[in-house]
């Protein structure tokens, strides 16, 4: 007898890849301790939270006997965290968001489930820009829709040809990652201009919005000082998804935003139904402790000087090796190109050394693989001779 | 140009009503005083959490300048959250579930939306005893299935012969919600195994398997120690539902539970869609210091006698102004006949003399009104005379 859907039973048996990753991991570790394993698997930020967090988790807790402490905050969010989120749009990209155009959610995952039970009618498409972060599929899947992943240029800038032959009467959205899980791209001004030209005539043409999903939780890794655009400055359909994930190094406790572009005609009904679908999906509201430390810790971050560090002598240990690479601009992850075709051979040599990658056939792009530089800076040097007896062994 | 989908669009348009109740409430709150206002609206629990909870924010808020405070949980919840959950079932109900049994989900909300997805295909239809709580049918509806309705006994015990005949090949799921929202319903034991034999018949019939979702975020407010049957012991095909938003006054923290009944033969397969629906639809994991907080006070909760007096009160105050009721046996709530048969008319009555209820329609019940008695004892037995003066009104 069906217990669950055929859908969902195909997504069980496909998972198995990343799931033979992790237990590799954890065998490993056993075996041969954990400082002489070299993780890169998992994004999964392990610098502490600032130390700012730690004095509002107390002073949380101090009124945490008090009637309605953990009490049901609105759908969209309290008017604190609102208008601690408005500040940081005005902050970080010059944004004039009203506390009213931002809807707390249940992390940047949550946030963009929000907006497509919002805005996805079954059969809709949403482009990608590839490779890309995998989940986005099952988001829009959730609802009908189908993710449509177009590649972009050999060093992971747009392809704005591929987009705009990419588009349909059924294109609702494209979803722009930037600073970029996996490749850690960040996208130009001119780019996400020629974007927005594109989308433009698209719905003029088909007399229906486009969105563009701009994800940035990993604004603030920015590493090289350049210009990180507000895309909903440069296109009235952006709806900004954020998170405090990486900045608090938060993920766990899920807290993330919604922000609609100022700009957008209407915006109100677009606001009325995200608070709505973020209730009915059955978040109900974003974690009343992640908003309380939102209120109080918007302004503050981790140190960005170490994963910048982090950064450089990942590719000193990739270049030594005589792996091919694109520097990341942002974000955690290299995104280096497989020395044989089938990266799957060669992740399988690293493995044999104690390093561990996930194979960039599950960001849609094989002959790629992904390392996250969530490990400590000696993990990553110690890590050196490991990638050389690699390249060596295939 | 449609921002929203036109699904969407028409719910939007159907909760002016509910949002009407409460701008009136905060209306009158501003003009006559909170205290004078009784408001029985929202099922907002209104009790301090007990203090362990207190003892463990502390705790927690302590080692919040870690590596990994808030760091992501495993997708079904962390294994020390799964045991004491585990416990946990085991004394309320003698149930013998294995850590492996239990996901842990953002509230009780986010538990039945990651089970619909899991097991619903579009046209599926999920069962519903009426009266009954509106959300319901937002989560059926999130994954293409429908809620349908089905009328109980006139003192809202369960009508067998009408679950039997609303049993079609499409149905996939009964929600039993005891205690019940709206109208405190515990359902007995002979109740349940009528509804299992039911449903084991339909199974054969069909060869599909029928869920039983026992939703109990209520099952600790028994007034009277009646049995609260073990649904999940009564029939295999049972998922409890489980939440602290009331024993622990947490419902802004999001963390409630799914068990599936370690009768479920292959139930591993649900438990990994379970799993995997949990992470795809954005709640990626639990908040963590929600976790932490079950992890720590699984087996505390708030002083069940100050609602049993609470109950009491507000009998007393129905009975002297005339108005007929069942004795709710659990959950924080009555759901009396209203004395008009359009019961808004009613109910601005009871707005005119400063009392907020909600309309049974709201419930799928027109001709019922809705009290939450998630107020002080005062504020209820202040509000006998304007219940009089109400029904004097009509």
């Amino acid at each position: 007898m069906n217990l669950i859907t055929e859908e969902v039973k195909n997504f069980l048996g496909n998972s198995s890849m990343i799931r033979r990753m992790f237990e590799a991991g954890i065998e490993l570790k056993k075996q041969y301790g954990a400082e002489n394993v070299y993780d890169f698997s998992l994004g999964n930020p392990d610098l502490p939270p600032p130390p700012e967090v730690k004095t509002a988790m107390e002073e949380i807790a101090g009124k945490s006997g008090d009637m309605f402490a953990f009490g049901y905050m609105p759908n969209a969010g309290s008017v604190d965290c609102r208008e601690a989120l408005a500040k940081l749009l005005k902050k970080e990209q010059d944004l004039n968001c009203a506390k009213e155009d931002i809807i707390v959610t249940c992390g940047a995952a949550g946030g963009i489930n929000a907006f497509f039970r919002a805005v996805l009618e079954r059969g809709d498409e949403v482009i990608c820009p590839s490779p890309y972060f995998v989940e986005y599929g099952f988001y829009a899947g959730n609802y009908g829709g189908t993710l449509k992943p177009v590649p972009t240029n050999e060093d992971f800038s747009l392809n704005i040809g591929n987009i705009e032959a990419a588009i349909t009467p059924a294109t609702r959205a494209i979803i722009l990652n930037s600073p970029n899980n996996p490749t850690g791209k960040i996208y130009s001004k001119a780019e996400l201009e020629a974007v927005a030209a594109v989308l433009k005539a698209a719905r003029s043409k088909y007399g229906r919005m486009i969105y563009i999903i701009a994800d940035e939780p990993y604004r603030f890794l920015n590493f090289d000082g350049v210009e990180i655009p507000s895309i909903a400055k440069i296109y009235d359909g952006t709806v900004v998804i954020g998170s405090f994930s990486k900045s608090l190094s938060l993920p766990g406790e899920r807290v993330g935003y919604i922000a609609v572009s100022p700009q957008l005609e209407n915006k109100a009904e677009l606001l009325g139904a995200l608070t709505l679908t973020n209730r009915i999906l059955g978040f109900v509201n974003a974690p009343v402790v992640g908003q309380k430390l939102i209120e109080s810790c918007w302004d503050c971050q981790v140190d960005l000087n170490i994963y910048r560090r982090r950064r450089d002598a990942m590719a000193k240990v990739l270049t030594d090796a005589g792996i091919e690479f694109i520097m990341p601009g942002g974000a955690f992850y290299f995104f280096p190109k497989s020395p044989t075709a089938d990266e799957r051979i060669f992740i399988d040599a690293l493995l044999k050394e104690r390093v561990l990658a996930v194979p960039g056939r599950g960001f849609g792009a094989p002959g790629y693989f992904r390392l996250a530089f969530c490990v400590s800076e000696k993990n990553i040097t110690d890590s050196a001779e490991s990638f050389k007896r690699a390249m060596a062994a295939i």
